[in-house]
């Protein structure tokens, strides 16, 4: 059996051994229906709500009642964009980065009429805060900015965004616009390495999910601030607070309360184990491997190069030119690497990542980028191993390609060639 | 420790110990996104494939695409409402006797703007198929029928459902109207002991759930009949066809398939035991406690009550006059048996069950109804436990309590006494 080394991350996380042992019980004898008012029912609704009152603490929450659970990442992001936008009408801007989960629900609403913008971000793809206030309208209802981009690891400047909000605030306050105005923030990618504290950061509403943190598949949750209404996205028996409705996902919530808090014991240990490994992978390759463009904030230092602080601990992120990253993929997973071209939802389309785009690299720099997500049970070993791999691979990919591209090239180049309507998102739903 | 006898398996049941080991590899080492382009994500995405067609054969569907994982049997519902009438729009009907899940999406819909109508029951629960004919619109698009009621246990007229929808469709053609009607039942009460062919069925959408079929909890399916089209309740990844988007709850989908399986190999058996024991218990209260209304299909031989054969295997309801279900309730649970009044969703409310009502049942019968579940586990002792301990409590209540019902009773009493705006959803929606 080859040796696996696996640096998808950012995709799935293994499920942490504790996690998986304290759901046991929930998966077993401890089956009742928390609706039920029996003593079978009782114990997992308090199990419940003691899961929910941890995870309101780990994040900072005020009331365990801000806390929705859901399927997901994705269930939450939808309910954030599609329950507030539905409840208070008005204008949406989201990030140009964006997850597909809302950037597609956002393309949902300016389908059913809402008007939708794209923030802008800088090549590093730091949200640029004045194209984004100038996007603000009286009626912005919604910013969904991410916290941490999946594809690149830019941390984005979250003071920043609470700083303008707050002062949209106070100006439509001093214009006697009643208009609400809300931030949501996917968090799925900062829980781990970033943290999360929702009364620091100044989010109404914050996504998070199990499977990114090495917790669960099929839990996750919503944060919505005390006070903040929001739409269903459907109805039913009336749990969580009639927001989401459906029999509780009692393991999955268990499970999920635990990762939460073995990710903040383990936080502060990982980002400096973790970060010195992926500075060592970002260096090798740039060393080993010529015309590579670093996606996503770094600094050189002589041979050095590092992740700046505002990129997360765990990303790695290149363009390897003149090579397509499909088939980067395919050879390292001979060779026994998982890595990602884009994000992990991105491969079963073929249309190159919106992210790289958005940072005003061309198409082919797109094609060509490799993610590579280091985790908890990545080692120096496993570093190396890539570093001894991989220079090989894209020296026999490059020798079959007929690309020979310019690594200074900013330019965007035939997009029909390489989109199916020929543009990114930010241009289609443009008026 | 007293003893425990759990009675509410129509609430949620246990998952089986062989469903739990199939999916403890999906919450250790296989745990890969199946989206994943290397060996992690394809033994997963495998995984997944082979489970949905297992899923497909054993529900008789013909194509793997026709099943969607949700995360439950309250979401499945909202797609098929939702995602049908937003898509097709028209006129919806749903029976008055459904569950929340559908009944409060209905109502949604009727908010936002599409006519909604409630198709009435006889007595013992089952749909009036005259009543239903004649609601019937040139531009009905979606009836929602459940298989088999939560709270009574009536198996609704499946084939004359069929036929009479056939009819209508047979007459669309004929009168040149291209409007579709599709049909969508709520099977999760069905699986375990009714069993599910969808094509013997002849519906076009139909849900099923894991925590009623001794599978996990937070996992479902919807089966939507190739060539039927339907909104997706969000985007996201594009996973489940673009209808369900969100990283694939991996062990769930694994569980659940071998829930259905175990399930399908024990019916037969399960069906004749447990509906003996059913009769036990149906015959034993109304023998040993006085003023005792069964609701749902019976028969009576003498002294034997049966469940006829359109009953479902283990469902007994009964009205026990003049005591409250929840007092009655929380005196059995102290004795350690654990029932239900009404659906499990229902108790979050004082509402009183509004299937009792449907029956033309007075509002106090529904205040004293009670549900008790039989299942795998259940045990010939365990009935006689409940048979000694009941009637006990029953006149303890009964000497406390206020009332004095007739048993004849069929009027509508005191409405505005008993719930919140004075009118059960069938009326409160009629325009």
């Amino acid at each position: 059996m080859t040796k696996r080394v696996y640096l998808d991350y950012a995709a799935t996380t293994p499920t942490d051994s504790e996690v998986v042992r304290v759901m046991q019980p929930f998966l077993t004898e401890e089956f009742g229906n928390p609706s039920g008012l029996y003593e079978e029912g009782r114990k997992v609704k308090q199990q419940i709500l003691d899961a929910r009152g941890r995870i309101a603490n780990l994040i900072g929450a005020r009331s365990t009642e801000e806390i929705i659970f859901t399927s997901g990442g994705t269930e939450s992001d939808a309910l954030a964009l599609l329950g507030i936008m539905r409840k208070h009408k008005g204008h949406l801007i989201v990030g140009s980065t964006e997850h597909h989960a809302v950037l597609y629900n956002a393309e949902l609403l300016a389908k059913e009429g809402f008007d939708v913008d794209y923030a802008p971000v800088d090549s590093a793809g730091f949200i640029d805060i004045d194209a984004l206030a100038s996007l603000i309208r009286p009626d912005t209802t919604l910013i969904s900015i991410m916290y941490v981009n999946n594809e690149v690891g830019t941390i984005a400047p979250m003071r920043k965004i609470k700083k303008l909000i707050s002062d949209v605030r106070a100006q439509r306050k001093e214009d006697g616009n009643e208009a609400p105005i809300f931030w949501h923030t996917d968090a799925c990618q900062a829980a781990a390495y970033a943290g999360i504290n929702v009364a620091a950061l100044g989010v109404d509403l914050l996504t998070l999910n199990g499977s990114k943190i090495y917790g669960p598949k099929g839990i996750g949750i919503l944060y919505v601030r005390r006070g903040v209404a929001i739409d269903p996205l459907w109805r039913g028996g009336g749990q969580e607070r009639k927001l989401r409705s459906g029999t509780e996902n009692v393991a999955g919530i268990v499970g999920l309360a635990r990762a939460i808090e073995i990710a903040n014991e383990l936080r502060e240990k990982e980002v400096e184990r973790i970060s010195e490994l992926r500075d060592k992978l970002l260096t090798g390759i740039v060393k080993l491997i010529p015309k590579v463009v670093i996606n996503g904030p770094t600094k050189e230092a002589g041979e050095e190069i590092t992740g700046t602080q505002d990129r997360i601990a765990n990303n790695v992120n290149v363009s390897i030119l003149d090579i397509e990253g499909e088939a980067l993929l395919l050879y390292l997973d001979q060779s026994g690497i998982a890595a990602s071209t884009g994000s992990a939802c991105d491969s079963v389309t073929l249309d190159p990542s919106h992210v790289i785009l958005a940072l005003g690299k061309p198409y082919e720099f797109a094609h060509a980028s490799m993610r590579f997500t280091l985790g908890r049970e990545t080692t120096k070993e496993d570093i190396e191993y890539v570093l001894k791999v991989l220079p090989g691979i894209v020296e026999t990919l490059r020798k079959v390609s007929p690309l020979n591209l310019d690594i200074d090239a900013t330019e965007m180049s035939q997009k029909k060639a390489f989109i199916a309507d020929g543009l990114p998102h930010w241009e289609r739903n443009k008026k």
